[in-house]
């Protein structure tokens, strides 16, 4: 078993590095940084890079020549699948399937947070107003979730757990637990026609990109609430700041956008009825104990020579 | 049969009144009003009165010397049941059991937007300040629920679809289905000192006013956080002040006051890590159908004479 050089870039890189050093100081020789131009120098070096995907670009990686396995920090693996510059052999794996629970949890809490104005009732604490109004709940209510992945499979079964009646959307119809019903991609605007509720959890890919654009939105019924979790590129956020400012949608939660961070002068931080998250849907006080658990699976597999075994194995 | 003279005092009394006037019209004389001062007047020639107890006190039941039967149109009987000059043997019944799906979701809504902070959010969103933290999750968390009542074993299992621990604090031990444990009254500061999260969901009664003084909410952790949905004497607020004031609690979500509407100069409104809300925890879009479900039920059966085996009677 060759000892192979390792290093973690990532905000938390010293945590990891040290468990890994720890559990597994025979098999690598580790090493850890935050900065990214220390990465970069580090990086010609290594056999393995953990990491999150969404600090990768192809000029970053075009350093990493001898890279033979990837793991993302993340549940998405938008930007090494997508590399031109990656090893075209080097493995890449993802920390899909530990974002279950922060991502409903986020889901709900969007949902009641826009359903119910809570952003006014925050206002009028600051004034000392007293104004009660009827409170819309989730319960008897139509939620569809695009996408029915790990994650939707969590979040699903929490909405019915609120007596909401809950509709996937899917590439193909199907069955799945804690969903009351699974329907095809292509009945999307009906589907959406009927909802009051929407939660986007689906990858970027080429089908999704702009998908939710000014046609989609104006499927939806005008007292709709939009929260998405999954990726900017999804939805046009142009078009979401044109129906929210016309009233054509009742209210929007939106995690992920185009351009991350948002910049300061996007004019999204100020639409209506829109509440705007920096990108913490899957952002856990737990996760980085979550992370851990399945980095060190996959380092140990890796390290006895089962690449090919590693789990959640995306290319 | 004999014809009743009913009044609905409410600020829904109007809709009330029209459906009891379809469904019951032979069967009684219907007045309705939001003005209190028309509804003293009426007072007198009332055997029935449909009112939401939160709206009554002495002075007001001193009119109604003819009552027969009083129908709170909300969960709590606490005026009716502490009231000198209601008739000793006017029937009381509640509007109980319709309360639990809202409060539930009022009390996730509020644990949520307090571990995770959604007012600095909301403020970052403000000054467009994109500032992402790790977010405090339910999951895995222990939450102490403080009565074990038909609202309380609505929100026990949503906490547990959650990935919560869930203990409830009653009278007695006993088993009920949705709570990991049920521990008695007299262990309350041993339960509070494991306790993430703390839901007050019990009635005020001589034993419960009062009952969160300075010396219970210390035998809280300094990172726990206490939302009280049940009555405003339950808590002593001085107290919960000065332990949000010092950081000896994370956090609070007080729907109810000793004093409501809250006062526009109480300091609770500035309090560090507090949401005030306007006591609408039971407060849904759906209320008006659901309480005018029971409302009808109770008034048909007393028109029949089976004032006895009305629903929620409480004396």
């Amino acid at each position: 078993m060759s000892v192979r050089r390792l290093l973690v870039f990532d905000e938390n890189a010293h945590f990891y590095a040290q468990r890994l050093q720890a559990e597994l100081g025979d098999a690598y020789e580790i090493a850890a940084t935050n900065d990214r131009a220390k990465a970069q120098r580090l990086l010609p070096h290594q056999q393995v890079l953990v990491v999150p995907d969404t600090w990768l670009d192809d000029g970053f990686l075009a350093a990493g020549a001898g890279l033979a396995w990837v793991h993302s920090l993340r549940a998405g693996v938008d930007r090494l699948l997508a590399s031109r510059t990656l090893p075209a052999d080097a493995i890449v794996t993802s920390s899909r399937g530990i974002h279950g629970p922060q991502m409903a949890e986020t889901a709900l809490l969007l949902m009641m947070a826009l359903a119910r104005n809570l952003p006014r009732m925050l206002q009028n604490q600051e004034e000392a107003r007293w104004e009660p109004w009827p409170q819309p709940l989730l319960e008897g209510k139509h939620v569809v979730i695009v996408g029915v992945g790990s994650i939707a499979q969590v979040v699903a079964p929490r909405c019915q757990a609120f007596g909401m009646r809950v509709t996937g959307v899917a590439s193909t119809a199907r069955e799945l637990p804690g969903f009351d019903a699974i329907r095809p991609r292509a009945e999307l605007p009906q589907v959406l026609a009927t909802a009051d509720f929407v939660v986007l959890l689906l990858p970027l890919d080429e089908r999704s990109r702009g998908l939710f654009d000014a046609d989609l939105l104006a499927a939806l019924p005008p007292h709709a609430i939009l929260v998405n979790l999954s990726r900017g590129g999804i939805v046009d956020e142009q078009a979401l700041r044109a129906a929210l400012d016309a009233g054509r949608l009742a209210g929007a939660g939106m995690d992920v956008f185009a351009t991350e961070p948002l910049p300061a002068d996007s004019a999204l931080w100020r639409t209506p009825n829109l509440i705007v998250t920096p990108h913490i849907g899957g952002y856990a006080d737990t996760y980085k104990d979550k992370a851990l658990a399945l980095l060190l699976e996959n380092a140990r597999a890796f390290a006895q020579g089962h690449g090919q075994d590693l789990r959640n194995r995306m290319r």
